[in-house]
């Protein structure tokens, strides 16, 4: 699956991922009020709204970029509408070519993996049928448990030709409490790159791995170290924009192959319609306003990694 | 909520929480069959045969437990039909007088935890309406992204009169590989108990905090290190039997007022009827066989930690 991500990275010219974390509040009124109209203030209604949202955004940018991101958690707070609202997103989003990177950050011990690598990665069989429960491509995966609760995952990669990243050093100002401490005079990230490494050398394709990691833009320096560290390794960057990464952190995340990460936004593009600069195309423009944001990222990543 | 949870644990007289883990290979063929004949061989038939699984299972024990912990992965792997599955058997354990854990072991930066807080303990407003996305009482988090992936679950305790139990040492094989790692002379798992014990003291309830720890069955010695480490947290003691933890080793992880801890044990109860001194209840003595099984667990527990 790695190669079929690095294929479109390729030919769109955009190592950029689209985070789709709708976010009520970025949900533009009138698309709210169309839905409350129809289905009521429910859950059903805010999932309309959310699918609607995301079909347009998804519209918008697809010929642009090779892969979203939706973050589970933002459709798991509107309980089971909420994710049916997910599965057709990944679904429409597959159908408009694009690769799905599941942002569910799964990991338990190995029976329960299993079931997790099932529902994101995999297909479960009932009597004689097949079915695939929510049909992403990558997920993403909490290394905290270790190899026996990340194996399972591999082996769908490997089952399923799928790919996932590991979570290794995370965006967040409070990443460092646990992922920074130094165990034999290296930091916990560094061990959880070398086995990062150790489980990605079971599922090769091609030049890179399909188990790939999770560096957020936000510590550059470490983006380095662990560049090095994971050669084989594609990155999936968040922290871009919003979290405050800027493209000129970025280049050290990647290969002198110009390939070997991703870089996620989220709502710097789906909510750009509410920044100064987009304010011109309007809420009802919102779908424009992404598609210029992806633009503009795009030029900003394309100059930073030159 | 630690506070409900201690006074049904004292008033059923059993420091026991029953895991909702619904293989498929554990539910009776004839269950399964009456469920595909009327909703097919499907995601629908699955999950109708896993809900009428789990009633009769918690019809059996709900008078002799204090709590029911469905492990979410299990449903998960089962789309949106198991995750309906999951939310009827959340409601209807709370129906029955149990409190819920649901075993989701979440964890994000910090808006994406707010999310999944809200989705697993929390409540959300739709316009003037509000909902309980699952409604767990309980949920476990992961505590690899450090205090700002781990506080909105705490805020979400005080605010919802909920608790939440983090992952400090899990029972699997390789739960070592990071969380033994020492970091200034002593393990992973220390360090986040020591920070289990600080987020702990934001959410007090009675003399034990609404933040809990999990701590394998598996790891005596190590149990007994972290009970002392952190007086004021309630453990979830996963990995009683099948996975290998027995009786004896659980004296360590209660306090000397024979509270402080609840024991896991799931295929061990759920699948009792498939093991052999409970074969006599056949298949479709499941359900009692269960309520034996819970029956000879309480003994062993209570006679251990006497």
């Amino acid at each position: 699956m790695i190669q079929k991500l690095i294929d479109e990275i390729v030919k769109k010219d955009a190592p950029i991922v689209v985070g789709l974390d709708p976010m009520l509040n970025y949900i533009p009124e009138y698309l709210k009020k169309n839905s409350f109209e129809e289905f009521g203030e429910t859950l059903e209604g805010v999932a309309d709204a959310i699918w609607r949202y995301n079909r347009k955004l998804i519209d918008s940018f697809c010929d642009l970029v090779p892969a979203v991101k939706p973050q589970i958690a933002m459709y798991e707070q509107f309980g089971i509408p909420g994710l049916m609202a997910y599965t057709k997103t990944v679904a429409y989003a597959k159908e408009k070519g694009l690769i799905v990177i599941g942002d569910v950050k799964r990991g338990d011990i190995g029976s329960t993996s299993a079931a997790y690598a099932t529902a994101h990665l995999g297909k479960i069989s009932v009597g004689g049928n097949e079915f695939e429960p929510f049909g992403s491509d990558f997920a993403t995966v909490n290394p905290y448990l270790g190899s026996d609760g990340v194996n399972p995952f591999v082996n769908a990669c490997n089952e399923f030709n799928k790919g996932i990243f590991v979570l290794v050093k995370t965006s967040n100002p409070s990443s460092g409490e646990f992922q920074d401490r130094l165990i034999d005079g290296r930091p916990l990230y560094e061990h959880v790159a070398e086995k990062v490494v150790e489980w990605g050398n079971a599922s090769m394709d091609g030049e890179y791995s399909n188990i790939g990691a999770v560096v957020g833009a936000t510590y550059p320096e470490m983006g380095e170290k662990l560049r090095k560290l994971m050669p084989k390794t594609f990155i999936l960057v968040p922290g871009y924009g919003a979290q405050g990464g800027k493209g000129s952190d970025l280049k050290v995340f990647f290969n002198a192959d110009g390939l070997g990460a991703i870089v996620n936004s989220s709502r710097g593009i789906i909510a750009a319609y509410k920044q100064e600069q987009y304010a011109k195309f309007g809420d009802t423009g919102f779908a424009e306003a992404a598609r210029e944001a992806v633009l503009a990222m795009k030029k900003d990543i394309k100059e930073s990694i030159r």
